[in-house]
């Protein structure tokens, strides 16, 4: 398994993080499998979309803050339950095909950590199976 | 392949099955892999998400029956087609990563069956591949 | 990896895949494992759901519409923001245990490759791991 952080900027936003999961699959070393990117964390999600015109990731958060708004009343007193929710609709987990040692993804494309309450430091792990 | 019964209790609702899940992951003694996580039903689904405070997971059932009403008119006469989107929003599959022959999930992180059509008796499978 | 291609038919559309999932499961030849089914695209996805009454997928496909209309105002120019968020909600993978070199879906479930900005030819690939 291969680990790296990610640093955010905003309480919601989409960071591409393509290069990194790039980079672990290669350094796995495994020619042909699944690779799976995941995220220990409760408040952010992994997906995969659009990573060519960064209006479609401003779109996505900007929609998902209106189906989930931080403002309706919760139960939970973090004021964050709604950075939960879309962690659970986005999902922390994505996985990958693998071919020839990379991730073979579409050619628009990119894999994203998902923050729905940041800034923060994020950690992304990447395993692969053959 | 392990496999575990939940037995529900309510017509929607998130039931913790991290234990069931570490002890299925163990039970397969593989050591470094992906463990999927995985409900053969149509109208509950597998989430990871906050295990700590019981307020998230009342939080998520809330807001999701908001989103999909079982009032709404739907075509699918049974009743339930709000259960089967739901299902489809949180999907039936969460695969995590397996370090050391366990499931490395986050501190924070528990893995749910949610249930949106219960109470019933519902199965949960997870497989390790290495 | 094994691959096929999908002729959707209408902007939105669930398109029922599991027999061509079940033949490259097949064809993989691996006995126990995890098969990923994942569409390289960013504006459809992959679902597990009922295949049984057709009219579940229409609930599902006019219910999805609804929380993002494509009418929304949106930045991304092309007028498919809704379908990139869509996308996003149901995920372009789905992972499922493989027993006896063939996957074991529920009694009532199916694979669906959800189009939600169609018509179009969707490639859809198997990968299998052990």
């Amino acid at each position: 398994m291969r680990e790296f952080q990610v640093q955010t900027s905003r309480r919601e936003e989409m960071v591409d993080v393509t290069k990194q999961v790039r980079e672990a699959v290669q350094a796995e070393g495994v020619n042909d499998g699944i690779a799976l990117v995941y995220t220990p964390h409760t408040t952010c999600g992994i997906a995969v979309n659009e990573g060519y015109d960064p209006a479609v990731a401003r779109d996505v958060i900007e929609h998902l803050h209106e189906l989930v708004p931080q403002e309706r009343r919760f139960q939970h007193t973090e004021g964050n339950s709604d950075s939960h929710i879309k962690a659970i609709l986005v999902g922390c987990d994505a996985s990958l095909p693998v071919v020839d040692g990379a991730p073979r993804l579409g050619r628009w494309q990119a894999v994203f950590l998902c923050e729905f309450d940041g800034p923060r430091e994020r950690l992304v792990t990447v395993t692969v199976s053959r």
